[in-house]
Parts: structure tokens; C-alpha cells; sequence
């Protein structure tokens, strides 16, 4: 089935990365591709530890607009590797893919081309998902922010968001 | 800092365990107490791996009301727990403890006595955020279901709600 986490609400990438604790400890295989994000946060380092889980960091990790041509090569492998995982994984997370579409990065009938055929859980993660991503889609949450300190000027912290 | 994660949506449970994981990764330590649910999950066996993350279930698993004296025992020790634990831990997820407020197992005035003076994270997830909890938070998402198989009569499936 097909899942969508999407608004701009906190806990959308948390929110793929606990499913794939709870896929993991039910003993299923998880494969997570990272779209946009470039470095290694804490949730990546932890779930590394899992034998069943791999994870493809593949984003620049650079603030878009503009977009380079190694955005678009980042964003091509991503989805090759998301192609190949769906036919033997249980779950595939493409976190921030809706973001990688929204910048146009990732063709979005190159992806639902993919997803259709899906057998396994697919979670697609970040703001601006697709109207048809959320068509398509069997489960579509919106993380709608009502409070962040953001907005009092207090910067990302370690082990919170990131 | 106090994060609230309401709303009817998918995903407020995960969203905590894949913020315990970012935790975890970072060498923080965490805490988790499930209120009202009753056994363990996919994602409490797959977070145990951690050395650094403790987890107490203190729910009955009972489908409320009517309420029984065991309901309210187990949330007391479950708030307890939480109280200690606020005093030594980097993280404390109170899983569903917004649910148990909302069901009066838990007082909204203790609770708020415990988190005020909290110098650590605090993830209160649930149903129902009393009003006076979401004014104290400093994150607040509400998670809205737009879509949901149980609306096809699907059934909760083990990996994927459990």
C-alpha cells in the first residue's frame, strides 16, 4: 500500500523512519532512500544498526532554487535504486520525494509509474505531495504545524530535528 | 522542550519512535511509557535494541470505557515512572498519554506539574491534547487523516499499525 506524509507540520520524516522501526521489529526488510537531505542524521545512524534496513542517502543536502545538475543526477539514482528495492523489499520509505517532485527533480508520472506496481508498503515523505500521489495513495496524513519554536528564533538542534 | 503529536492522522506514534531514534543516533538517552495500550509492538522490540532506551508499557490494552481500577493503577505507574524519568533521561515519549487524560486516568493538573519543570525533551502523543497541554508545548502537529484503508473496511495489518 501506498502511504503519503505531507503539510508542514514536524514528524514527517520521524514519522517514516518509526513505521520502519515498527516494519523492522515485525521482523520485515525496510530499504529508505533520502531525496534532498546530503549528510547522516541520528535516525539514520540508528536504524543502520538493522541488518534488514539500507539506507541510500541521495540529495545534495543544498538549499534549491537553483538547481544544479547534480541535483537531478542524485535524484535520478535515488529513484533507480527506490525501482530496484520495491521488487524485494517489504518497505520502501522515499523520504522528502514529494519535495524532489516539487522542484521537478523526479518526474512525478516517472514515479507513479513505480509505485503502482508496488507490492510492498511504499512511504513517501515531505511537503507539496502531488495531487496524484495523494490519489493514488491508500493512507495520506497531513502534519499540519500548529506551534514551533522556529518561530520564536530558536534554531534546529541536534537529536531533535535532525 | 514539550511536543505535542494530536490529530486523527496516522503516524503520531512513529513520529515519537523515529524521534527516539534521531535521539538514539545522536547518543541521547531516552525513556518511553506507553499508556493504555498493552502489549509490545514492532516498534518497542525493535527500539529495546538500544541500550540507551528504556520502555514501560503501563496500559491494560482494554478498550475504554467503562474504566476499571487497573486502568487507572497502570497510568499511575506509568506517570511515575514518567516523573523519575523526567529527571535523568535526554528524551520522554509519553505514548497515548493524551488519550488517557482525555479518559480522566491521568489529571491534567499533575501532568502539567510533572512537564513544566522538565529540562529534557518531552513527546506527549495522543488523541484529544487538552487544551492546556498544547498552550504549554512548544511544538505542536496535528496529524489529520485525509485517507485511511479502514475506510475501505481494511483491517489493521502487523508491521504497518502495530
Amino acid at each position: 500500500m501506498i502511504h503519503v506524509y505531507t503539510g508542514n507540520g514536524k514528524g514527517k520524516t520521524t514519522a517514516a523512519f518509526g513505521l520502519a522501526l515498527r516494519a523492522l521489529g515485525n521482523g520485515m526488510r525496510v530499504f529508505i532512500v533520502q531525496f534532498m537531505k546530503g549528510g547522516e542524521s541520528g535516525e539514520v545512524k540508528a536504524i543502520k544498526r538493522f541488518e534488514n534496513a539500507s539506507v541510500l542517502i541521495s540529495g545534495t543536502g543544498r538549499f534549491l532554487p537553483p538547481i544544479k545538475e547534480e541535483d537531478l543526477e542524485m535524484a535520478r539514482e535515488g529513484l533507480k535504486a527506490a525501482r530496484d528495492a520495491i521488487k524485494s523489499y517489504d518497505m520502501v520509505i522515499l523520504d522528502e520525494i514529494n519535495v524532489a517532485v516539487h522542484f521537478g527533480l523526479i518526474e512525478v508520472d516517472e514515479l507513479l509509474d513505480i509505485i503502482r506496481r508496488a507490492e510492498c508498503e511504499v512511504i513517501l515523505t515531505g511537503r507539496y505531495a502531488d495531487r496524484r500521489l495523494i490519489e493514488i495513495a491508500d493512507y495520506v496524513t497531513i502534519f499540519q504545524e500548529m506551534k514551533h519554536p522556529y518561530a520564536k528564533g530558536i534554531e534546529a538542534r541536534k537529536g531533535i530535528e535532525f
